[in-house]
């Protein structure tokens, strides 16, 4: 820290990225990224836009605006797109808490909620899981604040479900409701149809996961008028050309391939089951995930040495230094070519461990 | 505005990017755009970036990061790659701004500044330039809050030397000083070399103007390490993965064509005395312009008519309503050709205009 840091931020910890260690070839089940390119519409809406990237993009995105705004059933006004999700996020902290709106999420969720509240300087109540890690949404009845729900929750992959999202929002009329949908195309029920209902939802996505773009930064936040209006003057308060124009083209091709899309993520979750089914013969405990990664401990193997056995082995997965989950690894589900390398190099990892 | 908008922004002012018309096809000359494409290797290194764009971007952008630092002569922890020059100056007002540092910077300057400072909170001064709309280097001796200087300055296109930017850094020695250089490769000298000098210097840049890359969203941020570890503080507690690959790539294309900037910015450069010459003719006074743009009243004709005028017939520039800069319009130094046709639209507008 610089002697012109200003004081806030002292004792500020910021968010840790998954790894990308460079001193060999991994195979990589640690940032639950897609095994699958983008599909040939992104890759060819992306290519045109690098031609003109002497000109500004355009700050709104429009195409892509419209198209998802077409696909989801909602107006152009109801969508924002971001570059990344983690930016619609960092927007919502900013746009909708502060001292008299706390934030209010699960003590085990993606941990950039806590990073958000404190850089911005928010306080915020971490509501405990269930001792299973679902959530008890009676926990989130007249919460008092803004509430923030992972829906697939990270890392555990668990959901719930609209009915039960919407009590939540019902429960709340006077706070706004973040459900954060990063995972949601792998089985989960999208709570998007809400949208129209209620102006208090906030929804954000990325295309990150499903549509294989991780590395092109794109997310979004689909809500009411009213909030959109709210996240776009932080946005144009902050960074108004946020997303770039090849970004915004992959996006828009992305879109135009639904059919690619939702083939890869029926894909992941055969993967997931496959692999569960191969982990349970192997001792380990998995939550019931609806995401594009499993959350698993083995019943007679320390968590954290699991995963540095794995990594010393070319297998990247995500291992996390917190209390109640420290026994449990967070795997992502790549091809079954992945898994079965995962399933042999773990089964002899085991067996050393015994 | 929603009602759950938090209150500290009910009366938030955000900024206005330049216009983008879709009614018909402009000469585009109000965004400061290059009017050269990329260069082919920054076009080759972002298409061979789409194809694996399923995969994370490197945070830390470390090859592109690696030649900058460089080219520039500094060390890798010098420098800080961000989505746009605009995410580099919120980094730095959140970083090195509070109630106790205030943001100090001309009344008339990037407009982006007092967009910040309301945002944040945080208090600015502004000091009025000079009657030529220069600036007189004593205003910012002892100026009691982070600094914020344009170089050239925007709209005016107005510099100072490394040694008078040297006397502001060395009367400022407890406060940072921002030395914005988005335009400083169309013939103003760079302060980049003090960085190794000083601890309390941020200098920043864009790919957008001389590089081309306006459409890419690029910029940066050269400091002491200290003054760069806080940066990187603030960006891992707001989105880490803040540049994506294809930009990245495109960025390290672009360094790799030094020769290709170099060429573009000498053509600027002489396409600027051109058509000031020839807008002298027409009766305008400019500023000492040094950057891709023209800063320009007319002794007979009012600044916002001349400025309607032209968007009729097909020709964007920008107008600011502000009170002393009103007179004037801000005009991108494009193409030959697209200055003479705005030389000769020019001619007929004072012509009905008398």
């Amino acid at each position: 820290m610089s002697r012109f840091f200003i004081e806030k931020y002292s004792s500020l910890v910021p968010y840790t990225p998954g790894e990308q260690p460079k001193d060999m070839k991994y195979i990589k089940l640690n940032t639950n990224e897609s095994p699958f390119p983008p599909s040939e519409k992104a890759i060819n809406a992306a290519s045109e836009a690098i031609n003109i990237l002497n000109l500004y993009s355009d700050p709104e995105s429009r195409m892509l605006t419209e198209k998802v705004a077409e696909y989801y059933g909602l107006d152009y006004e109801n969508v924002l797109m971001t570059n990344g999700s983690d930016e619609i996020l960092y927007f919502a902290f900013t746009a909708f808490c502060d001292k008299n709106n706390p934030a209010v999420f699960p003590d085990i969720t993606y941990g950039f909620y806590p990073v958000y509240s404190e850089f911005l300087n928010i306080p915020f109540r971490e509501i405990p899981l269930k001792e299973d890690f679902t959530i008890d949404i009676n926990d989130y009845f007249n919460a008092k604040g803004t509430i923030f729900i992972a829906n697939p929750n990270a890392p555990t992959g668990e959901t719930l479900s609209v009915a039960d999202i919407r009590k939540i929002i019902e429960a709340n009329p006077d706070n706004v409701v973040v459900i954060d949908e990063a995972y949601i195309d792998f089985g989960g029920e999208s709570c998007v149809p809400l949208v129209k209902e209620y102006d208090n939802l906030l929804v954000t996505q990325t295309f990150s996961k499903s549509r294989s773009l991780a590395g092109a930064r794109l997310g979004m936040g689909m809500a009411s008028k009213g909030l959109i209006q709210d996240l776009n003057t932080v946005k144009y308060s902050v960074n108004p050309y946020n997303v770039n124009r090849m970004t915004s083209a992959a996006g828009y091709g992305a879109m135009c391939d639904d059919e690619y899309t939702k083939k890869n993520c029926r894909y992941i979750e055969e993967c997931r089951e496959y692999t569960s089914a191969k982990l349970k013969e192997l001792g380990f405990e998995m939550t019931n995930s609806k995401a594009n990664f499993i959350f698993a401990k083995h019943n007679g193997a320390d968590g954290k040495k699991i995963y540095l056995k794995l990594k010393e082995k070319g297998i990247l997965i995500r291992h996390f230094d917190k209390e109640r989950i420290c026994q449990y690894n967070r795997i992502t589900v790549g091809t079954k070519e992945q898994m079965d390398a995962l399933i042999n190099a773990l089964t002899g990892i085991l067996e050393e461990l015994k």
